[in-house]
């Protein structure tokens, strides 16, 4: 590890990893009693007292984008992080960093766009806080969103049914939940949000016909949770569908096995992925969720979420090995390949 | 109102108000039946589901000053947005934003700092964020941190203790809660972290004799709730006293009369305000409270404090007065001046 922050330590890959354990976690894990879900565990939430409590700080360039802007993105990302623990987000804050001598016109815009966002969610944003610092000491605007949740009776059936078909001693989705046997369902394509935003910013083109994918995804997850089955949950957002699949597997300490064929990508990512030589696996989603599930509730919360405006391409992706080991993929002519973690960031500043 | 952010946009007064009320509050208001506190009372935190809710962006400069630095900052500021409410902080998030090519060891120092005031107050980081952004794109390290509160038998207890005194209907300590008789009590010297700050900063020297006061509050605040009759609660954060009053004021809708000789300045503060021209009642502190306490236990919870390491110069400054309109202040001399919001801010990047 050098002795300087470099990008890569904020790319959500490998180098993150290293330096979350070695800075953050090892002044900041405590053993509080009632932190049921600790930082320590690495999730996309934690919970204390049965509130699950996420954050997420926002840097995107350009702070409009096609799909989206920097507005939807911070509120689809802290819901999707609170509602990916199986728990219902009841309420946002937002703390907004703006550059002096930037637009009123432009703030008033994105600060709708959350308000949009927060209401097709039904989510308010309860609390906030601005700051305004000189020219030059920060690009334009930067902001976070913070969220708060609630364990919810859909959650405690989806439970009891996973019990029903399995050993189960968990409350609530946890990356570390996958067994032997699970089905991996991932919600569309992958690579939409993070080609969008290249896209646009390098003026390739691709932007005509790749658009963002944020959305909020509470409500598609939680008609899942009412199906039942759903084990663990987790949105392919920095370090993409890869990082994604290698946090179950390390974590569960099991092998997952993915089906090239089965993992869904839009001809427009195709050709970008292809003419940048980018790895579609390694690109940042804000729209989609990976599931885990019992095998015998696969197909039903498949055709549950296909049902949905933002599940209709989802896919049974892969299954859960019974071995230790990495993430393995099928390919399409037959062979195998080792599917791992970025290490740095393909795309960066897309969230 | 210009087209464009200035810092004054960001300041916590008049301008800062205006902004919030015209861009904030017009898309995010929602009236959502269980927020009990809502965005629009633009108090120090919002509540939902007895659950409090806060969040504050951290854009200090120089990261390390006497006294602090952003990390020591960062928890004391969220920690106390909550516990003047009344309600008891039981979680933290933190949200890092970090310009590539700072260095590992600062940030391990920042982590510590937050870890060591986290410990002190009791109250565990239990989830975090982490980006990077390319040189240029943020002066070092900007930051979040929110935090949530629970309801405790304490607040409940001081409740009922100001209802055997006075009409009073409210469940939390809000700003608005004043009533005339009511004293104001102040728990110790002001300007110290603004004056610190601007001091180490310009190389003025006053370096040597004012620290930044920066402190979690959470207990000093219990302590009062434990005593009972305390109505409002609020820190005199950005804007200083000055602002903290006068919120105190417009929302209750009584004017307040302060006594200047009983508002406690350090003699370093006072010397610094005289050479550079300063108001103190305008400079932002980060380890002070103001209270609203009903008269009849107002001597008894001032004794209380003073017991307390963070409320050893503590005094009660002023009451609330019968009629509707401005803070007054009756100065050393026998006048009275009129004590109004800061216009921008007198000491920028405080906090």
């Amino acid at each position: 590890m050098t002795d300087k922050i470099t990008l890569a330590h904020g790319a959500g890959g490998e180098q993150m990893d290293s330096f979350i354990k070695k800075i953050i976690l090892k002044h900041l894990s405590q053993n509080i009693k009632n932190v049921e879900i600790p930082l320590s565990m690495l999730d996309d939430s934690s919970v204390i007292d049965d509130i699950v409590f996420s954050t997420d700080s926002h840097t995107v360039q350009p702070l409009f984008f096609p799909g989206g802007d920097i507005g939807s993105l911070s509120v689809a990302g802290t819901i999707n992080d609170i509602s990916v623990m199986g728990a219902k987000p009841i309420a946002l804050s937002s703390g907004f960093i703006i550059e002096e001598g930037f637009s009123f016109d432009l703030i008033d815009k994105i600060v709708k766009s959350m308000a949009t966002s927060a209401k097709q969610a039904k989510v308010p944003i309860i609390t906030g806080d601005t700051k305004v610092v000189e020219h030059g000491a920060i690009q334009e605007l930067m902001m976070n969103t913070s969220g708060i949740g609630k364990r919810t009776k859909v959650l405690d059936e989806n439970i009891k049914t996973v019990k029903r078909y399995r050993t189960f001693s968990q409350r609530w989705l946890l990356d570390s939940n996958l067994q032997p046997g699970d089905a991996i369902i991932l919600s569309g394509t992958i690579g939409d949000h993070g080609i969008a935003l290249m896209s646009y910013r390098e003026g390739y083109g691709f932007e005509t016909k790749v658009k963002s994918d944020v959305a909020p995804l509470n409500h598609l997850i939680e008609s899942t949770l009412k199906v039942g089955g759903v084990v663990a949950a987790k949105d392919p957002t920095r370090g993409g569908l890869a990082n994604t699949v290698n946090e179950f597997s390390e974590k569960s300490n099991y092998q997952i096995i993915l089906e090239e064929e089965k993992i869904p990508i839009s001809k427009g990512v195709h050709a970008a992925c292809d003419m940048l030589g980018l790895d579609p696996f390694h690109i940042g989603n804000e729209g989609k969720v990976v599931l885990g599930v019992v095998k015998e509730k696969a197909e039903e919360i498949l055709a549950e979420m296909k049902k949905h405006p933002l599940g209709k391409k989802a896919s049974i992706i892969g299954t859960v090995g019974d071995k230790k080991g990495y993430v393995v993929m099928q390919t399409k002519i037959g062979g195998r390949c080792i599917i791992s973690k970025p290490i740095g960031d393909p795309i960066p500043r897309i969230c």
